[in-house]
């Protein structure tokens, strides 16, 4: 077997992978102004199911990208999440990426009450009292855990984006957010991860550009 | 709508996921000794194609036991790849994870040759002379440069993990390292990522357990 490589100069590479997704998305109904981050969800994944299950509230991108803009941080439920979101670019507007799952004090609160690292560290998040952009790709246990949160009034982020990915409490835990009265971008269903976390907070950042 | 929540220690909410995952896949056949591999790939992206496009070179996974057991550090193409790996569980052997994408003098390398960062981060590694495990979840430009390292002699990994994900060049880069005569776990295919590179490292460690 003959195996051709396409020839494209590095610098390229992604734009030519955007015209290839655009090209077999073809007419397929997308929401105006979510297009950028549906197909960046598309090309970290190379699955184009994320075209059919990205839920996206209300003017929630314009209100990321002025969240963004005016400073805010965003909380990760893994460090991976944390690694992929590119953070040089969002110190140009002053916000932070912050991780709490290895924290010693997480550990010893999730032990002490029962719960996952994961619920530890939005409570933990939820104590700071900074109003923040999260951004869940693991743990709908964490997902869970803002519901709750946001219904006691104890939190009030700019957005959750709720992408946990998995087979337990995935699916109810995304449609818990979606019914919390928070902003949100939710990929609906199974699928997710902290890849697909990462890259929704890049495609706005790379919106802003 | 009424949402309900399974309830599951979070102790045991991996162990509830794998059950689902092996009850899904009912009789699918998988190679023998492969299976938990596929399994957590299917996990970290709730993704079935895995079961399919996964590709194993003979005895690849006792090849991979035994060089972590005798300390084998592995390369990744990304941080978030590096952020992924159990990098705890890996040093229990000595080895270490290694990503150099973020390096000064990749990034020079890259620039003077009109390569990508993560051909010059596999040049960067070749020239260390260690015998490497290779886990490549992003770059398929990575993979043509250890196939072409590796066709002149001047690299010898214990293993490739090629999972590259993406539109340009990643099927072909997957096909060229599996007809490059070193031992290999690759996802055929557009699919793969930085977060499944991470999970079949995983998958060998929790396996030495």
């Amino acid at each position: 077997m003959k195996i051709e490589l396409e020839n494209v100069e590095p610098a390229q590479i992604e734009a030519r992978s955007f015209e290839i997704i655009t090209e077999e998305l073809g007419e397929f109904p997308l929401i105006p102004g979510t297009e950028p981050i549906v197909k960046r969800c598309i090309h970290t994944s190379a699955d184009f199911d994320y075209a059919k299950n990205l839920c996206f509230s209300d003017n929630v991108v314009s209100l990321a990208i002025d969240a963004i803009k005016n400073g805010a941080s965003i909380v990760t439920d893994t460090q991976m999440g944390r690694a992929g979101i590119n953070k040089k670019k969002l110190a140009r507007y002053g916000g932070t990426v912050q991780c709490f799952m290895s924290d010693k004090d997480v550990a010893e609160a999730a032990k002490t009450n029962g719960t996952t690292r994961a619920v530890a560290s939005m409570d933990k998040a939820a104590a700071l009292g900074e109003k923040f952009i999260f951004a869940v790709g693991n743990a709908p246990t964490a997902l869970v855990r803002l519901y709750e949160l946001i219904r006691e009034g104890k939190l009030d982020p700019h957005l959750v984006i709720g992408v946990p990915v998995g087979f337990v409490n995935v699916v109810q835990s995304k449609e818990l957010i979606m019914d919390a009265e928070v902003p949100y971008i939710v990929a609906r269903g199974r699928k997710g991860g902290s890849n697909i976390a990462a890259c929704i907070v890049n495609a706005l950042l790379y919106m802003m550009e």
